[in-house]
C-alpha cells in the first residue's frame, strides 16, 4: 500500500466527462489498495470567466479580493469530483486549502505556502477515504483566502506530499511526460523515463514549461518523488528522481530547454571602478525586473562593457533605466535589442564528461548560428541567440548530442 | 450614524450592471455616515448552474458535496461587490460565511444558524470599512462549509443584524414591499408601509413570498427591525415593526396570503377512541411529511372523520400511508383532493374587532365559495377551498375588507 498525491490540471478537469475520467483513474488507484489525496485546478477557462467579471467592475482589483473570486474555481471542481468518487461506491471528502489548514504569507495573488496542518487529511486517509483538496489556494494567518500564482495547484500537491510523506506526487496534465525538447519543434524528442530533480530544476527554469520552478524547488527541498503524466492517456510518464545513475550508461544530455521571452540590453564603455556593477543592476532590480543571465567584457582603455538580458515584457522600461544610468555614468551608449532567445542543455552527465560545451559551440557554428551570451552552471550550458535561428539551434542540438536514442552512451567527444 | 445590515438576492447581483448599481446605493449610505454591513445572494442563475453541473455528475449527490460547490456562487458576488466599492474610493472587505464565523450546525442544505462572533466584522465597521458577507451559507463546528436552504441569505442578514444589534435590517428585493394581497392577483392591491412581526411571520407561513417564514421568525426572535424594499428602484419599502399601532386608526386586516400548495386527505368513519389521532397522523409525520391544517368531525355512530391537508408534492405518499391506516383501523374510507388552496387573511386589528369571521365568510358565501376547512390564530383566519375559486375568493376578501384604501378605520362591523 503506497499513500499518492496525485495532482489534475485544468484541462483534466474540464467538463463532466473529463471529472467522471479522473474519478475512474483515481479509484483505480484507491481499489489497488493505495491511499490518495488528490489536488485538482479550477476547470480551464474558469478562472478566465472570472477574472473577466471582475475586469467589468475594476479594471486593478484588489487582489485580496480577486483571490476570494478566483479560488471559487477549484471548490467547485473538488465538489464535483467528491461527487463523482461517491457515484462509483468511494467515500470521499473535498476540502478547500483553508480548511486542510494550508497556511501561507498574506501576499495575495502568489502567496507562499507556509505550514501545512496534515492531520485531518491523515484522519480520512485511516477512514479509508479518498481527500479531494482545492489546489492553488490557502489561508494566511487572519483566515483570508490566498491564492498561489502560476502553478499554484502543482505546488498544492507536492507540498501535501511532503506533509504527508507520501510515496509519489503525481501530476497529471496534458502532456504524457518531460521529452528531451519540446516535441513540437523536433518530432524526434523522446519522452524520458526518469530525470534528475537537478536536471527538471534547469529545465523548468531555462524555459520548459511541463512543471512550474517553483513546485520543483519544493519536491527538491522536501525530496518529494515526482512523476509527471497524462490524463488523457495515463501511462509511467516521467519519474523526476532523487539518484542519480551512475552506470556509464547516463545520458550525457538528458534534455533541451528554450525561451524566446529574452531581450538584450548592454551598456558600452563604463569606466571600469569598483562597485559599478551594482550601480547599473541595481536600479533595474528595484525596478521590480528580473536579470536573467549578465556578462562583463572589460576593454584595453580603462572601460568596461556590461551586458545582460531580461524579460521582453520589461525590455522598454529596462532600457529607460539604462539611458539614465548611462549618462550619470559617462558611458559611451546603450546598445539593445529585444529579439533574443535562450538554448539550454542540461545533464547531470555534464558533471563527469567534458567536451559538452565544445559539442554545443560546434553544432551552433555548423549551422552559422551567433553566440551572443554564454552561462553555464554545473549541469547546465546556456547561450543567448537570435531568435530567427531558435527552431534551427534546438534541432542541431538534439541531432549532436544524439537525444533521439535512448540509453547509450554519448558523450560530447563522440559527436566530434 | 446608524448601523445598517442590507441584503440583496440574486436579482439584484446578476450582473456587472447590477452590482455596480448595488455598490452606488451603499455607497451612498456609507457616505452618510452609516455603518453597513452587505449580505449577497448567488447571482440569480447561477444556484441552477451549479446544481446542473452537479446533476451530470451524480443524480442524488452528496449534501455536504452540494454545499461546498454552492457555497461558492455567493462567494463571487461577495468578491465582486467589494471590487465595486473599492472602485467607488470605499474602503471594503469581503468574506465567506465561514470568515465572520457563522456558525451552523451539520445539516447540510438546511443548516440553523447556532451562533455568530461578528466580533471582526466590528473591527472592520470601526475602521470605516463596509463588510459584504456571503449570504445563505456558513460553517459547522468542523469547519464544513453548510448552507441555510431556502431564503437562507434572508437568514445570514437578520442574524448578522442580531449580532451586531443593528438598527436596522433591509431586505432589497425584486418586489418593492409587502402588499395587501399578491397584485398580480388584485390591481387594486396596496403597498404597506408598515406591518407589525406578528401579522408579517403569519402571511409569511400562509403563502407569501416576499420573506421566508424563517428570516420572520429570526427577526422576530432577537427583535431586529426588517424593512423590505426593491433594490431596482429603493425608497421606503415596508418596515417590519414591533410596535402595534394602538389608535382607531389600525387597520382590522394587514394583508391576504393564499397557497395553492395544497391537498386535503380525509379518513372516515374511524372509532372514535382515545389516542386515535396520533395513530393517524405519526406515520405521515415519520415520513416528513408536514401537515398543515387538522380537523376532526365526531359523528353520531362512534365513528370519527378525521381530515388534513398536506403539501401537493406529498400528496400521493400521504394517500398511500393513510389507506393502509385506514385498513388497521377500519375505517370506513379515505377521500383525497390534490386541488385545494388556502386564503388566509391576516391582522393585529382582529385582537380588539370581533366580526372578521363573519365579514370573511359572508364575502365567500356571496359569491358560492364552499369552505372546506377552517383554521384560525389570535391574528389569522385561514381557509381551505377548491383552487379554482381562489383568484375570486382573494378578489372578494381584498374588496370586502376595503384593503385598497389607506388608514381608514375598517372594522368587519362596517362591511356588513
Amino acid at each position: 500500500m503506497s499513500l499518492f498525491v496525485e495532482k489534475y490540471g485544468g484541462t483534466s478537469v474540464a467538463d463532466a466527462e473529463r471529472i467522471n475520467a479522473v474519478a475512474d483513474n483515481v479509484a483505480k488507484s484507491h481499489q489497488q489498495g493505495h491511499q490518495m489525496v488528490v489536488v485538482l485546478s479550477a476547470m480551464s477557462g474558469e478562472t478566465n470567466r472570472l477574472l473577466a467579471l471582475a475586469d467589468q467592475i475594476h479594471p486593478d482589483a484588489d487582489a485580496r479580493e480577486v483571490d476570494m473570486l478566483v479560488s471559487t474555481g477549484e471548490q467547485v471542481t473538488i465538489a464535483l469530483l467528491a461527487m463523482a468518487l461517491h457515484h462509483r461506491g468511494i467515500d470521499a471528502r473535498s476540502y478547500t486549502g483553508g480548511q486542510v489548514n494550508i497556511l501561507t504569507d498574506n501576499v495575495y495573488g502568489k502567496a507562499r505556502i507556509v505550514d501545512i496542518d496534515a492531520q485531518r487529511i491523515r484522519t480520512d486517509l485511516e477512514q479509508n477515504r479518498v481527500v479531494v483538496v482545492a489546489g492553488f489556494q490557502g489561508v494566511d494567518n487572519e483566515g483570508n483566502i490566498t491564492t498561489l500564482g502560476r502553478g499554484g495547484s502543482d505546488t498544492t500537491a507536492v507540498a501535501l506530499a511532503a506533509a504527508l510523506s507520501a510515496d509519489e506526487c503525481k501530476i497529471y496534465t496534458d502532456v504524457d511526460g518531460v521529452y528531451t525538447c519540446d516535441p513540437r519543434i523536433e518530432p524526434n524528442a523522446r519522452r524520458l523515463d526518469k530525470i534528475t530533480f537537478e536536471e527538471m530544476l534547469e529545465l523548468a527554469s531555462s524555459g520548459a514549461k511541463v512543471l512550474q520552478t517553483r513546485s520543483v524547488e519544493f519536491a527538491g527541498k522536501y525530496r518529494v518523488p515526482l512523476r509527471v503524466l497524462s490524463s488523457f492517456a495515463p501511462d509511467q510518464g516521467t519519474l523526476i528522481t532523487f539518484e542519480e545513475n551512475s552506470s556509464m550508461e547516463q545520458p550525457l544530455i538528458s534534455g533541451i530547454a528554450y525561451s524566446k521571452d529574452e531581450a538584450k540590453l548592454t551598456i558600452v564603455g563604463v569606466p571600469d571602478e569598483p562597485g559599478v556593477a551594482s550601480k547599473i543592476l541595481e536600479p533595474i532590480s528595484a525596478a521590480h525586473i528580473n536579470i536573467d543571465m549578465i556578462v562583463q567584457n572589460v576593454g584595453d582603455d580603462g572601460t568596461t562593457d556590461f551586458t545582460f538580458t531580461v524579460p521582453r515584457a520589461d525590455f522598454e522600461t529596462s532600457r529607460n533605466i539604462l539611458e539614465s544610468i548611462a549618462k550619470s555614468l559617462l558611458a559611451k551608449e546603450v546598445r539593445a535589442d529585444i529579439n533574443m532567445a535562450k538554448v539550454s542543455v542540461v545533464g547531470v552527465g555534464m558533471r563527469s564528461h567534458a567536451g559538452v560545451a565544445t559539442t554545443m559551440f560546434k553544432a551552433l557554428a555548423q549551422e552559422g548560428i551567433n553566440i551572443i551570451l554564454i552561462s553555464t552552471s554545473e549541469i547546465k550550458i546556456s547561450v543567448v541567440i537570435d531568435d530567427k535561428y531558435l527552431e534551427l539551434a534546438i534541432r542541431s542540438l538534439h541531432k549532436a548530442f544524439q537525444l533521439d536514442e535512448s540509453g547509450n552512451d554519448i558523450t560530447g567527444k563522440k559527436q566530434q
